[in-house]
């Protein structure tokens, strides 16, 4: 049905243009066609708002994006210790260059097709964290490296070891390795010691294979609440990795990279003798899990970074007392807890359990409320898997749409 | 850069020539592009197994999933009421049609840009669940209902009714409206009895709209576990919409349409008096939260229809007694709960908490236990979160891949 595909086609081409001439004065707002209709050579030719975009959508302002950036950049460069941010947070080679243009040395990626990704899009100085155990994925890392020779990747097993040789010596390149040590939570890694040594003097030896050093992310000390706490238990479990660093130096192994630590522990990790650079994710965004932590000079509020990234939504139901339901549920929020927060309000809650529907519920002297067809900004519960569930991210300026950035690692979990 | 443009997307395009050289004889998985180069003419041309594919993947159990939609047609023809299967579930306009071919007499859409992606796929009998309240949002249904005189559409509310019929009048359509009536949950809807009944009767008036009937969607009574305790809950909350329904029909408005239920009360909904047909979705997948729920014969599991979405995993890390770590965390699998339950296999439990990483940990007894490349088949948690993350869904029979399915509508969510 050739004439029908063209029809469906053409209306969605063009289903801007006949009801197009319906808008009442009172409400408007775009969708992503039309913001993007608006673009001519790369600039805005209409003072887009975010009030006034379609709903949900993911909007990150750029003046607090920047200001994340320049904040972690100076603060480790004060203490000697480099970046690597970790790509998986934002999933956008837009803002990984603005974190290599601001002084970092690279760029992480949890999984081979976001370092593809990342290269695809001009990122090429990507260190994968996360073992390639199947054939598939060590052909896609062989292939990813022989197309990029600024790839690394990592190991955590000897058997694993012995393949990455075997496929880096059948392509007749050499592949740029570090070891994954455990930091105790089990996760993934070596055990630090005599077994990541014995792994690290393998790689030393295989064929095929380069030994850049080591990396050890404990994930599990990012949020542990107040500083104090947060800092004995980060290094504390640092020092195995330490232990693990020196046995490489005093065996002549490389310890070019030892990279570790987070947005939790940005201020803590250079600590750690012999870390050379920090893998921190969530600080160009924030949360509200982030945010809970408290931080070095407030045990209630983590505010060394600025909370960037937040969802627009529209309210679609004010018929009961002391509620309202929007349109931005758990397919545009996710269920992690603590719930969004409305930003720049206060006396009300937001939860997102529902898979279509948000809930807002009015507590006692709520600063505003709401009536159908409002506009509600809200902070987002955890970055990471909120921006996994979105195309595009709009970059805002003020309250002006700047530019309109692809998620292109969106989805690339394989 | 052109040169290096090229080199990235050529890079991408034949990513598997390389290194394609190093296959180990014991371990092989395909990637998304691979499987897609072994079909010729839409028929595979290789033998691939579900066990083969790079992970994570999700997949459908077709010989499931068909005798899933027969089941439920089946039960539903018996109980003389029509089926309205709600798109949000599979997001998959393949499924829509499998649904329709099967005796569907539509499909449902919760977003107005799932409404289009289903269109633009071939599925014309759409109802949207969800009430358009901004001038985007009636924009786009306006311009559906032109292309798509199919396209029938939800409102709860007077002012909103207004609104529709105004763009409607505008565009010189008439379109097809049905009144959402509140269960209880105030969610959306408008309160039953005489608010529903005004609100009906202000529709039939309004130029440009032509009323087809109510809906009542209780979500809140579906998930409710025991099959006694569901049904009373079920029937004791849809008396409202049955007052609305005999109100509509005393006042001479249409009820040609009157809508609800869903999988949990498939076989409960036909005793409420007038109703047209179910709005069921999860039945094609089943998750976990469905299976705890208990069925008409068994109180423990909720076994009439058949899991048939599952997360394809690989270990990809054994060194810790009593775990292994995989490849399949939140991003994969979200973290709703329960948890997603490995297929096949018991003794064992797993979490997918991390962002990237899920965790299978031993209990007394596993009826397996699992090495670092190894894969593992999981039941998924709740279904329409987790379709939402991914961009295609691998239909398997037996253990063979038939066919990928583009999941359309996946991140439709404005």
């Amino acid at each position: 049905m050739p004439d029908t595909a063209m029809t469906r086609r053409r209306f969605l081409q063009t289903s801007t243009s006949a009801a197009a001439l319906w808008i009442p004065a009172s409400v408007n707002s775009y969708t992503h066609q039309e913001i993007q209709d608006l673009y001519v050579d790369g600039s805005m030719q209409a003072n887009v708002s975010k009030w006034e975009l379609d709903t949900p959508s993911l909007c990150v302002d750029l003046d607090a994006l920047e200001a994340n950036i320049a904040t972690m950049q100076d603060t480790l460069t004060r203490n000697d210790i480099a970046s690597r941010p970790h790509g998986k947070t934002h999933k956008s080679p837009t803002i990984a260059r603005m974190q290599l243009d601001a002084g970092a040395i690279g760029i992480c990626a949890a999984k081979v097709s976001e370092a593809e990704a990342m290269f695809q899009h001009g990122i090429d100085a990507v260190l994968m964290t996360t073992t390639n155990v199947t054939a598939t994925k060590i052909r896609r890392a062989m292939n990813l490296r022989h197309a990029n020779p600024q790839f690394i990747q990592a190991t955590d097993s000897e058997q694993n070891a012995r393949l990455l040789s075997e496929a880096a010596v059948s392509m007749g390149i050499t592949a740029d390795v570090v070891v994954d040590v455990d930091p105790g939570g089990h996760r993934t890694g070596i055990t630090p010691g005599q077994p990541a040594l014995a792994l690290g003097q393998l790689i030393d030896q295989l064929p095929g294979l380069t030994l850049r050093g080591l990396l050890c992310y404990d994930g599990g000390s990012q949020h542990v609440k107040g500083f104090a706490a947060r800092r004995e238990q980060t290094l504390e479990r640092l020092l195995g990795a330490t232990d693990t660093f020196d046995l490489f130096n005093s065996s002549g192994l490389s310890t070019e990279i030892f990279s570790g630590g987070g947005t939790g522990s940005y201020n803590i990790d250079h600590e750690t003798r012999g870390l050379t650079d920090v893998q921190v994710g969530s600080y160009v965004f924030m949360d509200a899990q982030y945010m809970d932590i408290g931080g070095a000079d407030n045990d209630e509020l983590y505010a060394d970074f600025v909370p960037s990234l937040t969802i627009m939504t529209t309210v679609l139901n004010d018929q009961y007392p002391g509620r309202c339901t929007t349109d931005a549920g758990a397919k545009a929020c996710t269920i992690n807890r603590p719930w969004p927060r409305v930003k720049g309000e206060i006396g009300m809650s937001y939860t997102s359990g529902s898979d279509e529907f948000g809930t807002l519920r009015y507590e006692e002297e709520p600063s505003r409320t709401y009536k159908v067809g409002d506009k509600i900004e809200l902070i987002v519960s955890h970055c990471d898997p909120v921006v996994n569930l979105y195309n595009n991210l709009y970059a805002v300026r003020g309250e002006r749409v700047e530019a309109i950035w692809p998620i292109a690692a969106r989805g690339m979990s394989t």
